[in-house]
Formats: C-alpha cells, structure tokens, sequence
C-alpha cells in the first residue's frame, strides 16, 4: 500500500448547483470512512490515482434531465479516474481483476472506495511504453476517442479540404487538430491565449490558429486565418457566438461535429446565445451531427489502438495540465471554464 | 396556337429587392418583343402553362451569395416551369424536342421565349393518366422530390417512430406527411389555420396537426399532440422559435431534415430568431441535414416513378392552390408567405 494511503480516506462531495458560473464553493472536501473489506456486493477495492475533470461534467450539475442523471447534492461527484486495484473480495466476481491491476472506469469521487467490477477496464501497462497512465483518460482514453471518433464517422478528411477545430489547445481540440491534420486536411483553430495558439501550432499540427479573446469577433479572426476559403469541417467544443460565425463561412456540404459548447455552459437560460445563421445548414447542404462517445463503446479498444499507433508514429501531441492532490479535483474543474488548461486537465498524486 | 397566344408577350420582372416583407410592389409585369423565330442559339420556342411559385424564390430576391445567383433587377424572375413546345429551329440542336412537346424546367418568368433544350425535359404526357400537368411542378416535380429524398437519405422512418413535419398543409409539407405515415410513422404537424389542420388530417395522413397561430406557444402546441412522446425524425419547412421548441422535444439519435424555414424568410438581419436549444445536439446525439434538391438530379426518373407510385396507390395526396393568368404571378408568391395556400401553389391559364 502506498504512503498516501494512511492519510485519511476523503471524497469530493457536490454540494449546491451554481446559478452561472461554476465555483469552488459548489463542492466540498470531506472526510470519509475507509472501505471496509471488499465484499461479495463490492468486491474490488480501489484506490484512484489519476481524476479527469471534463467540461461535460459542468451539465451534471444542473438539475435537468439529459444523457446521464445530474450529480445528486450532497454526495460524490464522478467521472474519468484511473485507479490501482489494492485489494479483492476472497469470495467475489471479480471479472479477472487481482491486487496490484491498474483499471480505468468511471467512479465516483471517493480517494479509495470498494467498487463492482463491471465498467472497469483492465489495463496492459505494457502499452503505456513507461508513459504516465494518465494519457487513459487523455489520447488513450475518452478524450482521444471524443476527437477520433466522430471524426472517422462523420466527415471524410481528406488533402485538400480545409477544417476549423475551436478550442485548440484544449484537451479534446489538441487531439481532433492533430487527428484531421494527418488526414491530410489543413487545420486551422481558436484558442483563449497567445500561448495556447502557439503550443497549438508547434505542437498540434494546426496550420494557423487565432486567439478569440483579441480579435475584433470572431468571424474577424476566421477571415484572418481563413483567407477567403471556405471550411468544409469544423469540429465544435465553444458553441455559441463561435458556432455562429462558422456557420456563415462554411463550405457546400460541409460538416460539422458538435462535441461541445463551452462558452455557454455556464450561462443562465436568459444569457444563452442564440445561433442565427442556421440557414446555411439548408442553402449550404451542411450536415450537423452531435454524438456521445459511450454509445460507441464496442468499438473502444480497435480506436484506441488506432491512437495508439498515431500517438507512436508522432501524429497525436499529449498536452495535459496536472495538478495535484485530491483536494484540487474541484479547483481543476472550475479552472477548465477559465481556459487555465492546455490539452487535457488531470488531478494526480492522489 | 392557342387562343392566348395572340395577347401581348409578357414577363414579369423583379424590380426591386425587398427589405422585410416581399410585397407585388417588387415586381412588374411588363410586355416584352415576341420572340423572333427560333434560332440555332435558342432552337426552342416555348410557351409557358404552368408557373410554380416557392418560398426558396425569396432567398433569390436578396442580394446575396447563395447557392443559386440572385435574380437581376429589372430581369425577369425564374423558376419552375412546365411549357409547351410551339415551335423549333429547322437548323437547331433540340435534343429530340418537337413541336407540341410538353417540357418542364427551370425558365425565366417570360410567357413565350426562345429556350435552349438543355435543363428542359420533355414529358411523357401518357404518364399523367389524364391529370394536370401541373404535377409535373408538384407530387410529380421538385416539390415532390424535395419531400421524398431527404427523408430516403437522412432518416430511417418505420413504424413505432414518431415524426413531426411543420408546414403540413404546404406543398412539401403535405407529400413529406404523406411519405412518413405511408413508411410507417405516427405523424403530427402544425399549421397555420383550422382548415388547413382538418385538411393535413383528413387527405395527408397526419395523425394530429395542431394550429400553431391559436396556441400559446410553438412548445405547447407540439406538446398538445406529442403527449409526452419524444420526435425521431423532424421534417422542418419553417425554421425559428418551432424548430428551437422541436430541439427540445427530440428523441436520442432523433434526425433533423432541414427543407426551409419560411418564418424567417422576410425578416431583417436583426430581427432573425436565434436558436437557443442546439445544445440538445449534443446532448441527444442528433443529426441536422441541410440539402438541395437539384444536388441529386442524377435521381430524380427514379424517384419520380416512386412518387408516381405511391399516388397511385392513394398513399400520397394532391393539393394545389391554382390562381389564374400569367399576371398573377407576383401575387401568388407573396400569397405564400401569407400562408395563402394549401398544397402546392400554382399559376396557370397563362
């Protein structure tokens, strides 16, 4: 067991639902028991070693009803960890797992927790080539998988073909440039810092990308990097006033990929944008899709590999933000809708 | 010759571009030269028996990059045309036509014109079975095609799936109810008057049509006829505030066929709604399709022998709102953002 692990045993409790923007103050730090020996019911004790935290995780908050249930008040958050199996039930299903296996699932947010085997994953620490296992939740895990996926589905990358990813520098944008470039497309994207737009260039393969936040609009910063083309994929994480300005600049039968819009998400209902350029879905032909990773789950483990070969052969940048310590899990979260990350944001050394 | 041949030739012009609502006052009907004999340029004299008018034509009115050049001021309109053959060149290329031949195509707004025969194709009047030839503009023409292939391409209509189709008392409207119910679908829809709903509910085969002018809002008016039940498939002829209420009320994997969005058709840039509910994309895993019909000519014997089909069958309606004289024109277009017409609006006795 680790040295860590005698400290005492805590949880990230949601604890109120922010009207706007998120705050640290949604969320408490509290002490919890230790598990007990895992039993028949719970039979894998974990101990967590790597949280995501992802802008999606903001819609958990709310009170509504979408995809996944919103996080209850008072109890754990969850999401993305990467976790060391410590110890099994003697008379449990454990679906293979031992003391000692390193899983990758979704749990909830709970240092060290017993746990049902099903959803978590096994995994081959052979594959990771002595790389942080924490690229599972980033390029080898869903982030990857959010940029490949839809990518492979959706659109048909190809050389000649010009696309636009906004959030660039983000965790899945970082990855979705990286993925559309080796497709041979030109790739050009948006990002919240001139240091962001940089690592996006030298790092991502983006071709050109500007940064929204010093631009007159963002249609402006389009036409500075577009040069009058025309985009024929835009792969979306803003949403918004972004979306909008694509919307009007975008190719006959073009695609767009709608992962996200994290320039609303912490808006009230009465703040949100409305998109108003909508038309040229009809007088464009364009093909707007929105998707949810997990509903592809069968097709994981051959798209991993495919980003695993990608990520060797240098076409696929990691980029992550690593902060430490469990106790910074709501900070890291609330940091994502500030922009303070480049590439993916992850909590370790927990 | 017919008897109206002898009045004098005329056409009606587009002079000037509206801002807002289109008004007669954007036209003129204006008399033109008679054509000189058909010459080897334009080997094909016509005389035209059918004029469709279509809420697209507004787009073109604009001054505007589209997918279609805007009409000229102090030109004649365009459009959807079905003409008789009068006469043709003795040394022209007319692609096997012949006088007495019936064509339908796209022509200016011009009664009797020389034509050249590409984009012309000439009908097989036997295939009418003794019905109008305005069909050919109709169930049997690109209104027909626009209902029928998007709903082929996009969507997987079956039975057990709930379908909504704005605009069902309307041309394309009317035949894309028709197609969903005859592929198995519970389909609702709203329109703009008592009568029409009757109409849609009686001839096309809704299941329910609620009057979208007499609710108290888009939202519940679709929740008066969905009764809790979620929409896979919207077929969208309006665009603005029932689109973003059909955003709200998808069903997962739920598929969106972008056709028009006539509610905003004659607003000004600010007065444009803003869709506020795209979010639901994302989280529904939606897809949104745009198209233009004419993009998949190469289609249309095909699927004009489907739809002559399924009319034969009764499984799809005829409606036509006729108006009289090729004067009419100009009002008959505008008619149509007045909601003037149930089915298919036509002008005829030319």
């Amino acid at each position: 067991m680790s040295a860590e692990a005698t400290g005492p045993n805590k949880a990230v409790h949601v604890i109120s639902r922010p009207e706007g923007m998120v705050s640290v103050d949604n969320f408490a730090v509290v002490e919890v028991d230790e598990p007990t020996a895992p039993t028949a019911e719970a039979p894998v004790q974990l101990k967590l070693e790597h949280v995501s935290v992802d802008p999606y995780m903001r819609g958990r908050m709310r009170d509504a009803k979408s995809y996944i249930p919103p996080f209850a008040l008072g109890e754990p958050g969850a999401g993305g960890v990467v976790a060391r199996v410590v110890a099994v039930a003697d008379d449990g299903e454990t679906a293979g797992l031992a003391a000692g296996d390193l899983v990758v699932g979704m749990l909830p947010w709970v240092l060290r927790q017993n746990a049902r085997p099903d959803g978590l994953t096994k995994v081959d620490e052979a594959v990771l080539g002595g790389a942080s296992s924490s690229l599972l939740l980033g390029v080898l895990g869903l982030t990857g998988l959010t940029a490949l996926l839809p990518i492979e589905k959706f659109s048909q990358p190809e050389a000649g073909k010009v696309a636009f990813v906004s959030g660039a520098a983000g965790a899945v944008g970082s990855v979705a440039g990286a993925v559309l470039k080796a497709k041979g497309c030109t790739v050009y994207g948006s990002a919240g810092s001139d240091e962001k737009c940089a690592i996006a260039q030298a790092d991502c393969g983006f071709d050109a990308v500007f940064n929204y936040k010093t631009v007159g609009s963002p249609g402006e910063g389009l036409d500075s990097v577009l040069d009058g083309k025309a985009i024929d994929i835009y792969y979306d994480n803003v949403g918004g006033e972004m979306l909008d300005a694509v919307l009007a600049r975008m190719a006959p039968n073009g695609v767009i990929i709608c992962c996200g819009a994290i320039s609303q998400y912490n808006k009230k209902p009465e703040e949100l944008y409305g998109l108003k350029n909508y038309f040229n879905i009809i007088g464009r032909s364009l093909s707007v899709h929105g998707f949810i990773v997990t509903n592809w789950a069968n097709e994981f483990p051959a798209a991993i590999g495919r980003l695993a070969g990608m990520l060797q052969a240098g076409q696929i940048p990691v980029k992550e933000t690593v902060r430490e310590g469990f106790e910074s899990v709501p900070a890291a979260f609330v940091d994502l809708f500030k922009g303070a990350n480049v590439g993916k944001m992850i909590v370790s050394k927990l």
